[in-house]
């Protein structure tokens, strides 16, 4: 498995600024949604090729046809849905997808029910459009989709349904049964559905992501929001993809023209390549991370006072840890203080996320190790102390 | 001069396929707004560095530290204006500022006084705020500010006055006196003042461009635009910057982070790179594309009919085609299908475009020779139909 490879931990900080700023020496970051491994070295020389020979002037304002081709291609044998080039619009990341998303289909007093906890962003930009966002919470117990309250939700104003799936950061991979109703309630009151699929080829014990644009008659109505730049470890290229009908791709390229033009060239060459070549280091990732994945969960589960089931899929762990301390932002606030150990709160995933921490574990195996002891002297510090 | 180095002609449609689409084998463009030369090599081989050492993860909102700086610095050698890396917001291209300019200063019902012609997607761009676009067209014998016609147009409502400089496409500089004049209308009427300052370096005859950010008590009220892109041939990297009062940075970077994050990293790093390491390559630059402009402004103008000043600046030309041909339009696609020689209609650039054409001539002097030709042979079948 050496083909996933990461920078000595000594090296982190200088290679994740962003992840680790403001973190001293001996700090972890299991914050930001950054993977801690090296670009894939053939993605990298692909970028060096494309530099050495230019190949990043001017492209059309469809995006790269290389770019567009390999998404195709990927969503044919990963997600074995047929779409065309015409459904897919590249973006500065999948932000700009949400953004775009929040523009050209909500108006002010149109309502938008926004599944929580989800990508903080989405429920900053559907608000920042004008339009009502409705918050839906999940079901406390699994975190899988509350079907009953949103059909409750649902008004006349009702113009979209926005999820995140997998769901960052619960972890809950929806299943095609909850899909299918929520696809039926989308098409009987004719509702867009939003789906941030950014994590949709992180999904274990078996599990297969199904994706809201694979649904009967909800290629009409599903706007997918994907970003390459996660899962290859290329954030800071800022190269995402939108799924959806040619009309709302049409109208979002129209938008996207007057705001940047196109995303830069050198980003959709070194995507298409990623998403072309990389699928043996894309599955070495996938497992790892599952290892990964038991070792924190379940590390985490079985201190008295946390629940922190397996996640179904992302690479987030999402323990509820009300029982040793009520205070979320707090909670991560001491652990960087005191415990140098960087996780994100709750809250900021809004209903249903407070009382919990999401903890990234797309990293080595001793930075996980090191990170459940930290976690453990963190926990035990409250317990002594009542 | 050899650090000026240009694909051979027949490999320009692979190297700028945006720029070139559409054209056949011998076709020229003296269209799209990039240069014909290579990526300086230094900027090239600094991208490479970056991509080999992973220098392209996520960064702070502000922007990438090396990059602002470098910007700061440009402005104090070239523009000899000290500003802060806190003026500077990097953008997603120059397109990318004219749009949060357009977003966070003017709400619907302000006016805004445009002054004409101008780079179109100023036009469009401030339209779709849902403000009111004043057309306000230069001095129609020498494009320059019609000073007296613009503060007649000052109302109650306007809010910013727009311009170009030098001023793409009809290649004027404007004056420190006209600058001081219009600055002065601003600070009394407290007026912003948009400035899309892109070929800021591309000024000849010894002229000087003086940043409208540069005037006394105009810090507060100007909105400078640039971009890299352009000017060192980086036009698929995306990146561009705004300089303005740190408030008004604040604000667009706010809105930013919600549509993109923040522009890519590697695309921060080339231009930071091209910025402090480029400038004998830029002065080279400069003093061709002044003989270019010699060439081909001086063999325009000697046509019976045909109008074409020598350019203060920017790399193109603007002959006005009034005395041959009525249709601006029309002449730019007869040119193109019958003597495949692309160049752009004047009437996008908005009132007082409509009879000129735009020419690149930021190209080898072969390729202007071979365009003069075709222009001549162009204008020649005019004269005999006659």
């Amino acid at each position: 498995m050496d083909i996933l490879v990461s920078p000595p931990r000594s090296q982190l900080r200088v290679k994740r600024p962003w992840k680790y700023k403001g973190l001293g020496e001996d700090g972890i970051s299991l914050g930001l949604a950054e993977i801690d491994f090296d670009v894939p070295e053939p993605v990298k020389k692909a970028m060096v090729d494309a530099v050495l020979k230019e190949e990043f002037h001017y492209t059309s304002l469809e995006g790269l046809q290389e770019f567009l081709q390999a998404v195709v291609d990927r969503w044919e044998r990963f997600n074995h849905v047929s779409i065309g080039t015409e459904n897919v619009l590249p973006t500065v990341g999948a932000m700009n997808g949400i953004w775009l998303a929040s523009r050209v289909l909500l108006k002010p007093r149109d309502e938008v029910i926004v599944v929580t906890p989800t990508y903080g962003p989405i429920l900053r930009n559907f608000a920042s459009s004008g339009a009502r966002v409705i918050i839906c919470p999940s079901c406390s117990e699994d975190y899988h989709l509350d079907l009953e309250e949103i059909e409750n939700k649902i008004s006349k104003r009702t113009k979209m349904i926005a999820i995140c799936n997998p769901n960052n950061p619960t972890g809950v991979v929806y299943t095609r049964n909850e899909l299918e109703y929520l696809a039926d309630l989308a098409r009987k009151n004719k509702i867009y559905v939003f789906s941030d699929e950014l994590y949709d080829l992180f999904t274990y014990d078996g599990r297969k992501h199904v994706s809201m644009f694979s649904l009967l008659g909800m290629d009409g109505l599903a706007i997918i929001v994907n970003g390459l730049t996660k899962a290859y470890g290329l954030s800071g290229l800022r190269i995402g993809y939108v799924v959806a009908d040619k009309k709302i791709i049409d109208k979002m390229r129209e938008i996207n023209t007057l705001i940047i033009i196109h995303p830069n060239v050198l980003g959709q060459k070194a995507a298409a390549f990623a998403l072309n070549e990389c699928d043996e280091w894309m599955r070495c990732l996938i497992s790892h991370c599952e290892k990964m994945r038991n070792l924190l969960c379940d590390a985490l589960d079985r201190l008295e006072g946390v629940s922190c089931p397996r996640s179904e899929g992302t690479f987030f762990a999402f323990p509820n840890i009300y029982g040793i301390f009520n205070d979320d932002i707090e909670a991560a606030r001491i652990l960087e203080r005191e415990y140098k150990l960087r996780v994100s709160a709750g809250s900021g995933y809004g209903k249903g996320g407070e009382n919990h921490l999401r903890l990234n574990f797309a990293t080595t195996e001793p930075i996980i190790r090191e990170s459940i002891k930290r976690f453990k002297r963190f926990f035990r510090s409250f317990k002594e102390a009542r």
